[in-house]
């Protein structure tokens, strides 16, 4: 079943609680030969660590990552590697009345119903917690990626919407996201989106935001059909980021609307194209033109408003949840969509190797 | 790698190729001694069989199912069933020029990019012709579906816009669904979209579409966290139907514009919610509420309308794509999609079974 | 769960049951643009079918392969290859008491313990008939190796005793191997051999046998720690062919007599090997030595010497199995098990591919 | 490809080498609810742990587990859980020599010729050090059992001979298993060999070994045609172990030699079988019967008598393995063997409720 590994080839399992002991992830399927260190991991980790500016969770974590196995005087073996994180910032009485109640929007309730009993604590498994071990995971994908690929290759992720507010596409500048705490590409966008977070989060509230991936530098090929198919796990990929509602390639949502001629994306010798409507994959494979995703993610569950719910005898209460939250989790998601599309590439390119590499 | 093949427990692989002579499915992981024969199958491969009517490809095929295996005396034995439908219409003539050009915005020329060989006739393994086998194995997951839940389980489909034209929400009406061409479940949209499709047929064009699948009468608990989620599925299962280019569940983009308050669905006792915005799933995992999905599809690559492409010796050419074509894909793809949430909750429950049904 | 297919990147899925309306099997993941075509399958499939000498069973199919999908202009395209062979000639009526009584030493009982249902005639899916299947998925198998690896690839098996009576290895001649109908190698087994398969025959009995498979010309490296072990895989191949009730790598169960110095294989420079007690097989990974395994099968449990069993109702009855059975179904197991590991070795060489092909 | 993963739905995956910081695994798919603690799991590990006798390695090793994530409160929450164990006695100096050389019968060389990279340190990653996690997880697979079918499953193993020594099956004694250091089950048996153990030990030399599994209390169903055989499962189970190189289910071997009335199981009302030749499957099914298999295990690769080798610049050298080692594998191959046969039991018992438990 392997409900929590992902990838087939590079394939990627994830442990571990929110407030439990420690998280961690397996890596198995990784090339031999390819250099490896924490100091390779840890800078990925940095940018999704929490606490780093006023618009993310105050929980102080230092994500302080440890390679256990599959790394040899500094190589990988082509054993599993395991990566681990020690949890050191768990306040759990913060999290007190969460045992008793169900948070709306949050797992809780689906946990119960699943399994009769649920972890409570920060959430337990359904903490975003878990997915610092993606980012450590996509570190390890980055490495292998630039190591059988060349330095070309380019994953990069960007916040495009903040409440509705979308950047102006015109100005997008890799540079500038790198420069501001919102990850945000527009230099225009960034001190309107401070403020309506900011403005959110007096008021005890949260909001929703939009993430543009884009990949770079990666040979056509990668993907398969029909069940294979490189947008398919995109999708599943990025929808399964915490709070996650929609996923869209190239024009997404916006090919709907369109008509035959407006969406074909010409093609020139080269091969190249003239438009990328498509999001760099046709049939499922990608052209190896930019490969574009998009995701959209809830405003935090996590509010100071009341929201009427039940307890966990069924009866009615309002609950309002305390506690150190993102009022904007769209932010964190930024390094972890880079990194779980750098997986889902990595897992491509072996699978490529494996059946097209003769 | 299984790229032909999805689910887990309840498993689809499908083969052949568009003008090849047949093409079929395996089910393997069904359960044993449920009622099936090919009148369970039929009707539902007879809503999504080219040539209906004017708004669908002109091809005829009678998409007439044989049960080659796991079946005995009208019941399941727990062996795989093996379906297949021969191919009795290919004017492979109409697809000559396919062989030597690439047509812009099929998996033409990224096929042979992966693969250095394509089979040209009618899109090969690319054409949509291979979701007739999803229907079928859709056709087996609702018959378990409602063998093991009961007859209250729907799972249903709807074209909600056609070149950007919506429904209105407000007059959805599923026996309208079954009563018109377009899959429209707003009797006012009907004729106007009628007249937009027979526009761009007429133009030699094509035209996108959004298509909505209701899943209803499900219990709590299908799927689980963090890689073996439902939504998760569900984005991969959609994703994967030929031309879809962007997937939600439940209020999908709208919820990046939303506060936390205004997402939050209230819970009631029972559990009961007062909105569905979440679309039935919290944490990956099914609560009971209605499962919502959304997808857009882009219009048909095939056009009449020239588009500059290369040929395979890498010359430049105009392409037009003559041939049968559907002159919009989102009509057949509403049967496909609700086939594939047929299949992924069929083999959500029996992973469901699986973990927790001791 | 997949229960019928095996492979994880060479994927054969089986279906089927003996007197169905047909036999199959679909090859997922096989490399593209490799030759073939039914004349590439069919002799193996001679070489196992039914009915060519008076030591296997005297049903009579024509076991005529067609591939239905996957092959194009005679070359593999990458996608699904789908084999198909239509049963002919089943006799269900020899069949009619297995309906209601549990014929020892079959997986009648076993089936219906399970499933509640089973489909009889002719032992449906339990049929070594299904094995009809694993020989033309070896046979595609056998194109790969060859086209990837060269014509030095050989994958042999043969028949090593029958009843006790073992070969003398000294005399092992691979040309013998074709000329007589025992698949044996040591010319002066073959007519005492023919004796008593002849004497158990007419007694309505039957014997057991052991085989020996040996695979030459593999690259070093196949196989993986530790639990993608090669010859974890050869053994779950080998078991898993109808009636197998041992395996052995290498020298097997005669290692649990020997002394450390007596098992060791000294390594020469080259490398080289001075012996192959190994199998050529070192800590789940192939060194480059001849690949050589065993197994042993029982005698047939279809036997005209009534034995004491119940009936579908519980009661006690006498089974004689009548119909036309193989009298020592070891000697038909030989092209199975060379498919098999024809199969086996094609998976390991993509998966190493995919892991250490950069 | 999840080589270092097992089972489908009760899935192991373990990671670390011998000399690595820690070794560890997660466990996937075990079911919520279940009563779990370290002590469920340490009196398996004890069991298996070095340097209890003279009969083993002298390696000092505290295997203390840890649970990490999975449980809370004392109970399994449906989460993957988990266990680690830090390497704390790790005399690599040992091992210096084999940096340097390849070991005959060690995988030594079979790593650097797959991988191109080697840990040597202890064997890394090919180490029968990982096998403690087996029993940990085993440990899992044993308490998911109990309280699913009650405390009548039994699942134990015993040392059957020794350098050829066999046990006499008449005197079969449970209770002897546990009263030696050679879970030897015949009284009359320790003695002699103890004794030829010592003097292979005295000589620098290591003998080989059978052992017995026997899993009683089962269910009949588990398992399934035609690849996902629990015979076969087993098989590949059995052989995954260190140094394992012949498996034999029910009589095996033997089986060779009999006809069909000699190794027919009568059934009579109940159902019951008279004996139990096929080893409790048939089919690939349990019958409810005792399941019954049996292995060989080669003598200890690490010897101090020298054996032709090469260095990793390919020159001729003797080795002559020092360190500390089991003279007899086969000895804590016992517990280990207990324990995939427990996760492969486990791993069928969630497979059955998935397709059958309707």
């Amino acid at each position: 079943m392997s409900d929590n590994s992902f990838g087939k080839l590079f394939r990627v399992t994830t442990w571990g609680e929110s407030h439990g002991p420690a998280i961690g992830c397996v890596v198995d399927g990784c090339p031999p030969r390819l250099e490896l260190s924490e100091a390779d991991i840890q800078p990925w980790l940095d940018r999704r660590k929490p606490g780093q500016s006023r618009f993310t969770t105050q929980r102080k974590e230092a994500d302080q990552v440890r390679i256990l196995s599959g790394v040899f005087e500094g190589k990988t073996t082509g054993t599993p590697i395991s990566l681990m994180i020690e949890n050191t910032d768990q306040r759990s009485k913060d999290y007190g009345e969460i045992a008793q109640q169900y948070r709306p929007g949050h797992a809780d309730i689906a946990y119960d119903l699943k399994y009769g009993i649920r972890d409570y604590r920060g959430g337990g498994r359904s903490s975003a917690r878990e997915t610092a071990m993606r980012v450590a995971a996509g570190a390890v994908a980055r490495v292998m990626l630039k190591t059988l690929l060349g330095a070309d290759v380019k994953i990069r992720a960007a916040l495009t919407s903040v409440g509705g507010q979308m950047i102006d596409p015109v100005r997008w500048d890799w540079d500038e996201v790198e420069r501001n705490p919102l990850w945000c590409p527009d230099p225009q966008s960034v001190e309107p989106w401070e403020a309506l977070i900011d403005s959110v989060r007096k008021d005890g509230s949260s909001i929703g935001a939009t993430v543009e991936v884009v990949a770079e530098g990666l040979p056509a090929g990668l993907g398969a059909p029909v069940y294979g198919k490189l947008d398919g796990d995109i999708a599943s990929a990025l929808m399964g980021i915490n709070g996650v509602k929609g996923v869209e390639i190239g024009d997404g949502f916006a090919v709907a609307a369109l008509r035959g001629e407006q969406n074909a994306d010409p093609i020139k010798p080269g091969p190249q194209f003239e438009s990328n409507h498509a999001g760099g994959i046709l049939g499922g494979i990608a052209t190896g033109q930019p490969i574009v995703a998009r995701f959209a993610i809830k405003p935090t569950s996590s509010i100071l408003i009341p929201v009427p719910s039940i307890n966990s005898v069924g009866d009615a209460v309002d609950v309002r949840t305390k506690g150190r939250h993102d009022p904007c989790i769209g932010i964190r998601a930024v390094p972890v969509a880079e990194a779980m599309i750098a997986c889902v590439l990595a897992d491509h390119l072996l699978r490529h190797y494996a059946q097209c590499g003769w």
